[in-house]
């Protein structure tokens, strides 16, 4: 259910896409609004907030709100040229690590990095939740669990599979270290060293690094950063190459942070069922929408069990528990099985507090709120980015999660950048990490998600005087 | 530091094995040990009742301790007859699934479980450790000791190891999900598809499944259920076969129970260095011993850095916990590199209460508590399992851990006799769990660690009498 808030941002949201509120438009008063919609000041107060905060519309001072023009900056990325004709063995591991172990140093502005702001969660709740499970749980429910993991938290998770509409088979979920764990096993269950996978480009760099320890080669589809990949590009790549199963984030796709409508969504699963092709879906980010209603996972319209869905709590509610799970259709058994030849089990005690939290009731309360945290800060990065960075960048405007995806001008080398950036005191994550032969050298991802760092216009200031400077790529 | 009962045991032990005191020899009375070893009656009742539970000497009704006869079934096993010439693919995941999930029934007699009893370690205070530790977490260290794990449980992990003379290199340990991953990841990071890893015959069916899911060959040298493998048939192996790695278990081996002699350590890390081949070594048992010291795992020999030596609290501390660790020598950079692409890192809340806790001292009295535990349980089934089962049995007689490796009679088919004896409520471990190739047909594994079992002494009587009914391999 959304809010009445989320609903009112929505109607006034359409209204702009539709055209009907035209950009320099000026937004009905707060009063004007309260009469019209029959809502309390406080909820107009709050829609406006979140339709500023996806910059769709922006407060003049003692003025009133206007819908945004589009600035520069506001075009997508464009697009890769081509679909690739050629699979490639994967090996971007070196660099993967160079930049991620950049952005450990707690004095280092985190745009690198992966997380959002730990003070987002209810760790506070969490460690409570924990203490109380433990306390109470029986000596024997330490190994009775393996490996399938706890029974109440299959079941919470059961329960919200539910909710959306998805019914998910009697071996479904099993709990896993985290969806790093959950998408490694998936992927294994449904391939065999030397097979050829379908990616999204750019994608997630876990993604290709499990293609290199699992020995597979990435055959890489174009991905629009707005709607991901194209139905028709996927049936083309599964038609020229014998694909044994695909990884795709269909929802605030990492990098791009793109959201695949429902009608893609569809077709794929669809083209995917009829070429019984297997997908793992990674949908740790499916939480983390923006607008009014979580997007349904592929997983909702699968019908042949060939959906094998990956998430965790790790990025909605509990860093470092690492609890995931996957909800691997036909081939859960064979996910088991290698859960327990490979880690035979989950944590128990991070199973516990997880299972006690949802017990407990908040969890989607806590997740309004992060909602909202989420997209008001990155927003705001969003608009200082346009404002800081040389003419010619175009930034991604993603619907949910935390990222931002940025194209600097052809130029701008931002694996350079990254090393400039760093040397003073800030991290990115630049374009090569999310490519499995080096593409993407010009653009970086920016985390979202830290709205209480105190240096962060600081560091996109600087970071906009480096990508303008060089460091080029002749440089 | 071993406690005076236990010095007084092993200077007992050592005038037994010496041939000082002889089978069916009177040991001084308790006040004449207290007055030749200047203890107090406690400490020569503990040593006794120690070396009792060890099976050395036996007391006798109003009469006093006698060192024992060897009784029919002292013997060890067999060994296999000859070295393996051939490497086999592994296969064997759907048997042992078949067997643990049969074993997950609390209401059956958990023989064949590979767990100790759950009440015997400190899961209260291992719980307020957690409660605590997570209490005074700063957010930040949720996500800041991605991948190797948290400084202060690495720390004290360190300690341990500079206490047994061990130096590990500064990357090292790195926190696992339970040994499990650790081996998994360390065997990983030492071979490619294909490769053939030389495996202890019969060795522990998890290192067969990640031989299995790796694409691995094995080839199985013969283990002295007493003294494990045998260096020079190490060698004989490394001279006609490729092999990339081996997976040893040197001390309380699974399924045998072998404790490998530190000559014999000291030979096969020198044979092994000679040859440049990488052994990861299962250390998971090591602080079970039931004698005096804790044996040096191979690591203590390792001078190239190729011992990859992996542990874990589950079996000694906090199961459930799912806490391993390895030590990985030179290939520490490679493990913790796929140990990220995997599973990411290890849940904080588990590393957190073992950190705690083991600042708070009490591990090592726990750990004394413990080994007697176990020692005298096992003690008690092997004497049932003498007694109740059929002429022609043998039985291993380990020095540490809590399993017995039992060979029946040729003609006696152990899965038959599984699948009776669950059919009555009981487990066990079949003798082909532990083979790439189904060998050790009539022998089985018994859990030896739960003390507390209501039914162990029935269920041992009905395994006896299971076992000389048939269930034949021709029945």
């Amino acid at each position: 259910m959304s809010t009445l808030y989320e609903q009112l941002a929505e109607s006034l949201e359409q209204r702009i896409r539709d055209g009907h509120l035209r950009p320099g438009e000026r937004l009905p008063s707060v009063r004007q609004a309260c009469a019209q919609a029959q809502v309390s000041a406080a909820t107009v107060f709050q829609a406006y907030y979140l339709l500023e905060s996806r910059g769709l519309i922006e407060a003049r001072p003692r003025s009133g709100y206007y819908v945004c023009r589009p600035v520069q900056g506001q075009a997508r990325p464009a697009l890769p040229e081509q679909v690739r004709t050629e699979s490639t063995p994967v090996a971007i591991s070196e660099l993967v690590f160079e930049v991620l172990n950049s952005t450990r140093d707690r004095e280092v502005v985190p745009l690198g990095s992966a997380f959002p702001a730990p003070e987002l969660f209810p760790l506070d709740r969490l460690a409570r939740a924990g203490a109380r499970a433990m306390r109470h749980l029986a000596p024997q429910a330490l190994t009775a669990e393996l490996t399938a993991g706890n029974a109440r938290l299959r079941d919470a998770l059961r329960a919200r599979y539910i909710r959306q509409g998805i019914v998910v088979n009697p071996d479904d979920p099993i709990i896993t270290n985290g969806a790093m764990e959950a998408l490694n096993l998936c992927l294994q269950a449904v391939t065999q060293p030397g097979d050829v996978v379908a990616v999204e480009s750019p994608t997630f760099y876990a993604a290709l690094q499990a293609l290199e320890r699992l020995h597979l080669r990435a055959i890489e589809i174009p991905t629009d950063p707005t709607s991901g990949i194209d139905p028709d590009g996927l049936a083309e790549v599964l038609s020229q190459h014998r694909v044994a199963a695909c990884w795709l984030m269909p929802s605030f796709q990492n990098p791009l942070g793109a959201l695949m409508p429902t009608s893609r969504r569809q077709a794929i699963v669809q083209t995917l069922a009829q070429a019984g092709v297997p997908v793992v879906e990674d949908d740790v980010y499916g939480e983390l929408y923006h607008g009014a209603t979580r997007p349904l996972p592929l997983k909702a319209f699968d019908r042949e069990g060939l959906v094998l869905h990956c998430s965790s709590f790790s990025k909605c509610l509990a860093p470092g528990y690492r609890v995931g799970w996957a909800a691997a259709g036909r081939f859960a058994p064979a996910v088991q099985r290698l859960k327990m030849m490979s880690s035979l089990a989950t944590s128990v005690p991070s199973q516990m507090a997880l299972a006690e939290y949802l017990e407990e009731g908040g969890f989607d309360r806590h997740l309004r709120r992060l909602r909202l945290s989420l997209a008001n800060n990155l927003a705001k990065v969003r608009l200082m980015v346009l404002k800081y960075f040389p003419p010619g960048t175009r930034v991604s405007q993603p619907q949910g999660g935390y990222f931002l995806w940025i194209q600097l001008p052809e130029h701008v080398d931002t694996l350079k950048l990254h090393r400039a950036a760093l040397s003073q005191g800030i991290s990115i994550a630049p374009g090569l990490l999310f490519s499995a032969d080096m593409r993407f050298r010009n653009s970086l991802r920016l985390n979202g998600g830290h709205p209480n760092e105190p240096n962060m216009v600081d560091a996109i200031r600087t970071l906009g005087v480096l990508a303008s400077q060089g460091p080029g790529r002749t440089a």
